[in-house]
This record gives structure tokens, sequence and C-alpha cells, in this order.
């Protein structure tokens, strides 16, 4: 057995795909914009030349993969709401038939990601453990009693849609008050433009401006990081974690976010075991995606359940 | 190993015991007022008065044990809130000394309660399934693929502090908003004692006056009941359920807290996969805690996790 995985990233703006070896370290990544057009062959045509990249002579017996959902489970027959050529694209069948033999797992992009900082980052040796990323959406997965949870159809982990605001905006789910409708990048610069900020409409220019002191900015990214607290809170309660971490674009906004979130969280946390959970920010970066891919391979153990296949 | 385990369920007003039998089935059942004078061994006398006349002559091999909570676990060193006399008590220690060899387990009475239903009620053949007590506060406790959950303190379960309302009242346990604070028997009597409801202030009273029409007692469980539903629907979102289970007390209100429950699930429960999960009335009623004391010892591969003790 080689003892690196082919890690892969499967994301709408681009695709990723590295060795990772069984310490969490990460070689020969390489990366390309996801095609914005064409069919469903086009954007395999473009993942594949990737992965060759990656690849090169050798032949990996470990393939692990993050994609964003939803997904058939375990069967890994994707339709990622921001990647449209694909719908049902039968994923882990075509890597299966690429490497013969190999073992090959495909899960929801931000359950990889809590995978991997699980395994190498932010949750090392927790037991309970709450990965979330804070970005276009609000995704996550959570680890407990040790193991890496599935659900009932591949789904647990979405924490963007714990309710922190029973009265709050519809979200795009067709719920009410979920902490994606709050907290999701898009939604906090939404706010911020409704309440008079005159910047560049996106997240990081609003974390620009907040650095900067603009006060509505500021506001934005307080009223966003107590709505983190809030759901951290909740899943504390039901899970009692060890600790939860918050990666993804948004995050970089620090303890602007995170000092909010940690206000919120300490506020609702009455009983001892919930206020021993520790609120911190993810550890791998960029990388955490693909960590956690190699993970689901490396590990399955921990990572993927006995008799999924 | 006798067919049967002793299963005792032991609460602030009861200390109930019986033989349980593997398929479920619940023989010998006694019960008694737990003391409510006295120190901690006047409590355990009453105990052990109980378990003798159910173990009569025979010799238990498997004796499970839901006991009000917190407790240190797995070490079932327990101090319940309802049970002055015990603090720091060895129940578990105790109990493997009046049964030398036997397989003792202790956990907290809500979770005892989620496993029974689980292995033989609401919760059959479910692989992620929640379990909820409704009574003087709000109990619970998940089934995790397969799995009951204990997380890393033993604490897992604690749907009752999910925050349902974040600018709501404030809870016993030092938070702000938990369903606890706002379902709770007594916190539904007293929201319909301000609202000007006159009736003889209990939960039994509340629901009778609200069966015969009473608009504020009615108001009062379709407020609680709509707590319930946004607690479930954050939960299924995070662990991907198949079904929730509502019981206790309040629960004897029936389609008066869960169909408010359900219209509350409904509005908040977006995603395909959550809108999945069933809210229903747990099955075993009074017997739930005894049936889950057994499964804890019946089948520890679901109920208990390896190497725990």
């Amino acid at each position: 057995m080689t003892d690196w995985a082919l890690a892969v990233d499967i994301g709408g703006t681009k695709l990723a795909a590295a060795r990772v070896r069984r310490d969490g370290t990460v070689q020969v990544r390489a990366q390309r914009p996801t095609p914005e057009n064409g069919d469903a062959e086009t954007v395999w045509d473009a993942l594949a030349g990737l992965l060759a990249d990656v690849v090169a002579d050798d032949r990996p017996d470990l393939v692990g993969v993050g994609c964003g959902g939803p997904m058939r489970w375990p069967a890994g027959e994707v339709s990622p709401l921001n990647l449209h050529a694909w719908r049902d694209f039968p994923l882990r069948a075509r890597l299966g038939q690429c490497y013969p033999g190999a073992r090959v797992r495909v899960h929801n992009d931000a359950v990889a990601m809590t995978a991997g900082e699980h395994w190498r980052g932010a949750g090392r040796g927790t037991r309970n453990f709450l990965g979330m990323v804070v970005s276009t959406g609000v995704g996550g997965g959570v680890v407990c009693d040790g193991r890496l949870a599935n659900g009932s159809s591949g789904n647990a982990g979405h924490i963007g849609h714990v309710v922190v605001d029973a009265d709050g905006p519809a979200c795009m789910c067709g719920g009410h008050g979920c902490l994606e409708a709050v907290a999701r990048g898009p939604a906090v610069v939404a706010w911020a433009v409704a309440q008079g900020w005159t910047g560049n409409a996106d997240g990081p220019a609003l974390v620009d401006a907040a650095r900067a002191g603009d006060p509505i900015c500021l506001a934005a990214l307080t009223r966003a990081g107590r709505a983190i607290g809030v759901a951290v809170a909740s899943v504390a309660a039901v899970l009692d974690l060890d600790a939860a971490a918050v990666g993804g674009g948004l995050a970089n906004a620090g303890d602007l976010l995170l000092g909010p979130a940690t206000a919120a969280f300490e506020r609702h946390a009455g009983l001892d075991f919930v206020q021993r959970c520790r609120l911190v920010p993810a550890e791998l970066g960029a990388d955490a995606g693909l960590v956690g891919a190699a993970a689901l391979v490396f590990d399955e153990a921990s990572y993927w359940p006995a008799g999924a296949d």
C-alpha cells in the first residue's frame, strides 16, 4: 500500500488534489478552476487531468474525496449545489474505475473538513467535536464518541440549519431562522448593506472594513458571531462536546467573529459540561478538506462506518 | 446467565424496579416512595429493600439503572438534583457489592428512557433517534449511527438545553432561552398563570383545562409545543435523525402538545433529510426507564461504549 492517499476537494470554484501522508502532511498539491460551462464530462475531464498530475506514474491505493452536497451517500453520487454540471454524477464509481482495487470514499466537503480538523487539526485528541465552515454557506460535521457521525442519509453535521432565531429570516433550505440564514457570508454582507454600508459588497471587503473600524461591518460580524455561539451552545448540550472549531472564509475575521461567538456561547452555556466545550479557530486552513479527505481512507475506524459500502 | 435483568429507575418521588426480559417485557414490577427525609443510607436502605423484593431468591447477572443526574459517568457516582440525600453517592459500586460478578450499569434517567424507546419502543429499527422527556424538566438522549451517544462526560442528550429563543427567559442551568426554560411543566403552568389562568396550578390540571377548551391553557401548550418542534428541527439537522419521540408527564397532553410541535418542526425543517424525521409520541410510558435500564446491560454493543468501564 502506498504511504499516501490521493486526496480530492471538489468545489464550485476550484478543484484541488494532493498526496496526503498519514501524518497529515500535504504534498504535490495542485488545483485548477472548476469549469464554469460544459457538461458533466467536461468537469470530469478537468478533474481527471488534475488527478493525473498528482498521481504521475504511481498508483494510489487510497482515494478520499470531499465534495459539495447534496449527494447519495455512501454511494457517492453527487449533485453539488454549486456545480450544476453534476447531477447524480457517480463520482465514487468513476474514481473506482480509474483506480481499480483502490479504497475510494466520498463525503460532504464540510464533513471532510471536520474529519481533517479532528484527525490532524483543532480537534485532535477530542472524543466529541463539532467542525464548522462559515463561508458562502454554513456547513459542518460532528464527531460523536470518537467517530465521525454520518446520520441516516449521510447528512449529519448540518450545523447551518440549527435554528438560532425562531422568528428569524427565511433560509434557502425552506426553513426559518437557521444559522446559515444569519451567518453565511452573503447574508452578513446583505445585512450590512441594508444598514447603510456602502463598501464593495463582498465578504473580504466587509472583514477589511470591520478591521478598519467600520461600525456597521463590526455589528454585522457581531450578529453573525452571536448566531454561531448560540448554535454551538445548543450542539454542545446535545453532544457533550470537547470542542467546536470554526473555519471557512468568514472565519478570517478572527476575533471580530469569534469574540462575539464566544460571548454568546458563554451566555447560553449554563451547565458545567456545556461550558467545558472550547470554541476555537480551525487550524488547517485551505488544506482542511484535503486532509479530511485523506482521513476518510486512512482511518476508516474513526471516519467511515463499518458496513457502509 | 439469567434471562432477565434487574432494572432500576430512581427518581425524586419514587424508586421503581422490575425484572425485564430480553424482549422488553416487564415483570415483578415494584415501587415505593423515595424517602423524603433521612440521609444517604436511608435512601439506600429503601432501595435495597425494594430490590430484595424483586430479586427474591434469585441472583441477577445483569443490573441496569436509570437515575436522575448529574452523575460521574461511567463511574455511577450520583448527585441527583431531585434527591438531595445522595451527593456523589457511589451507586454503581454499592450495587456491585450487592451482586458480586454482575454487570452493573448506571446512566442518566432520560438517557435510559431513550435507550428503552430505541430498543423496544418508538425508536425501534432507527439508526438515529432522539428521545425526550418533558416533565418537571426536559431531558433526553440521542442514538447516533445506531449507538447511544454518551458524550465526553456522559452528558450527551441534554435536549432541554438547546436554545429555542436566544432572547428568551433565563434557565435554571444558568443559560438563556433553553427549551427547558420554556417547555418544562412548571414553566408552562407559570406562563398560563401569568396570562390569567386561575386553575389549580399544576401540569395535569393545565392539561385537563386545555382539553376542556381553556384558551390560555391551550396557548400555553402551543407555546411549549412550538419550542419542542424548534429544538427537534435543530437536532434533526445536526444528527440526520430518523425519528424523535416525546414522552414524560406533559406529553400526556397528546396532540395538544405534539400538534403544535409538529407544525413548528415542519416550519423549520427545510432540507429533505430533516423533513424525513418523524416526530412521534413515546410508546413505553412509565416503563420506559426500566426497559431502558435493561437495554444498558442486555445490549452493550448499542447502549454502552466499549472500554467505558
